[in-house]
């Protein structure tokens, strides 16, 4: 049985493709206690960040100012893996597959269950940024605490090589892998703006008749470029590293370059995901795309894939990368562990 | 490797067992649309709701006020039941067990899977409220979208019968059940309060060593007394139904009539749930208990224990159960068929 609908609804229903005014609820200031739950680590980060700055504000006003940008925060992105690295033991070669950059970030020690495994990794950063050096951070991570061999792909970004380059160099680097491993052997994933590529890469080897990895991992995935979802309404100021209005919607427009963004390619919420391999998705509770990443979760169950949602109290988007090392962090690549392995083929 | 410690978070890791003031974040008002992303149907309703009213206010002055509000609540809930029973065949019995009352809620057709099965159901209503028929709202929704027989506890409530009375009851009526029935047959859950009940009894069968259910539902369940939590504070205002101050902290009080609210059977967050079956975990962006599930969804995986969560895109709490038809709250009641058949033995 369906709802019981009435001409309310009904009205309210057609009125809301453009959402009316009155429509929009008004919410009140509130006050946000460090999170009494989350472990004692993640509370004192909490505790000693006091209010986030409200990130939005002028996005850079030309696109030198943007070029300029994009290098100073891939290089601390490079700092920042080389860290991770060290710290880990992880080596990381540049290597090019199918014409395209790419990072092999090995593990100290290859997991036996994934003696003949790759994860494929694409990075996030906005679509603009965490180029380079940069894009090996998650991937280092997941190669330490899975076990597992990455390859993370430099993908040609925007300004430069806007909608669809990064997408179809996704797609070159798996079609060349497919040569050398089974679909099955192999995971496809990313955090934030690597998990939309990552989406908008499986629809596409769909639409190619191609192999789907065994295993995909969407770390709080930008899943529609428009600023929808009541996270990025609810968290907007709460997340202390990511707001929409301002520097990220400016820089989704860059990427998609004119491109409807109605296109599943550029918003998978749009696509069509049956099919698609078992899912792990992760999100927090102050994540402006808390809503993205559970309308990706519920879309998948509905399409009958395999999906686990996991969210942690307290963190916003991709804190398991920014507080790499708090017990929630270690959480998620514990999950993310145990998940490569059950649906990697043995 | 653990989070590099700081003087500085180490400081806020002391200050914030008592929470400095200056720890405590004030996020700004904000913007809330209609859910772009949500189904047709809940985007209408939502629409039409408008600004939901701050639910917090006085709570009732005296326990004769109280009595005269859960009579009212209590027969409004029974009204819906009746109503849902009829839409949906389901048949109600009155019954005891164990001198506990209970309804016996039996769907039109039951599926083949569940013929030697029983839902074990413990209705929410904030400890106090939906006795009597009321009790059965879930219970028929669950009886009829699953095609399981539900047996629903009308359990013993405050303020006349405080804790820990609602928990023994749950603990009398399952132990009652162990005769005749095996635990790998039976699922026990519910929503809320249901869902806070729950946990508690699943504890306190642990500690009495007796079998635990072959399946646990946890619809958004109050996971902790105090009012902790971050969507405790961020969806304050948000939740259309729920909000923490005023007739929720009062009811906790009566319920709780002066235990500690660190004594897991009644912050169960603070219990050890090893050893629990596998469980079923629903909330939505809205929910004031979103932390509380998704903070139990954690600890359940910490301990090993396989758990699914679900978060449904601009539900508040409990809205499968006020929203009951539409897509999202199908949805929900698919997953749930879905997860006890593959864990209810056959």
């Amino acid at each position: 049985m369906r709802f019981r609908w009435t001409l309310g609804a009904a009205l309210a229903l057609l009125a809301a493709s453009a959402i009316a005014d009155e429509d929009v609820w008004t919410i009140g200031p509130r006050k946000l206690p460090p999170p009494a739950n989350a472990s004692p680590e993640l509370k004192a980060i909490i505790g000693a960040e006091r209010t986030p700055k409200a990130m939005q504000g002028d996005p850079p006003s030309s696109m030198l100012i943007w070029k300029g940008l994009i290098a100073l925060q891939d290089a601390k992105g490079a700092e920042r893996a080389k860290e991770i690295a060290r710290k880990y033991g992880v080596t990381v070669r540049e290597d090019r597959i199918a014409g395209v950059a790419v990072f092999r970030v090995d593990p100290p020690v290859v997991a036996p269950e994934h003696k003949d495994h790759i994860f494929v990794h694409v990075h996030g950063g906005a679509w603009l940024f965490n180029g380079g050096r940069a894009a090996t951070v998650e991937a280092a991570l997941i190669a330490a605490k899975a076990g597992i061999p990455v390859i993370s792909i430099d993908y040609r970004r925007a300004p430069d090589f806007p909608y669809p380059a990064a997408m179809d160099d996704v797609v070159a680097v798996w079609t060349e892998l497919l040569t050398s491993h089974k679909p099955s052997q192999m995971a496809l994933g990313g955090t934030s703006a690597g998990g939309n590529l990552a989406l908008a890469a499986m629809l596409k080897l769909k639409a190619l008749g191609l192999p789907l990895p065994a295993a995909l991992m969407l770390g709080t995935p930008a899943v529609d470029m428009n600023k929808t979802g009541d996270s990025r309404f609810l968290n907007d100021g709460v997340d202390h590293g990511l707001a929409w209005d301002g520097d990220a919607a400016e820089a989704v427009k860059i990427y998609a370059n004119g491109h409807d963004y109605a296109d599943p390619y550029l918003s998978p919420i749009r696509g069509d995901v049956s099919g698609f391999p078992p899912t792990y998705l992760v999100t927090g509770t102050r994540d402006l795309l808390l809503s993205d990443t559970a309308l990706m979760h519920a879309k998948l169950r509905r399409a009958g894939v395999p999906a686990e949602l996991n969210v942690y109290e307290g963190f916003a988007h991709a804190d398991y990368l920014n507080y790499e090392g708090t017990p929630e962090s270690d959480q998620h690549f514990a999950e993310l562990k145990i998940f490569l392995a059950d649906h990697l083929a043995q």
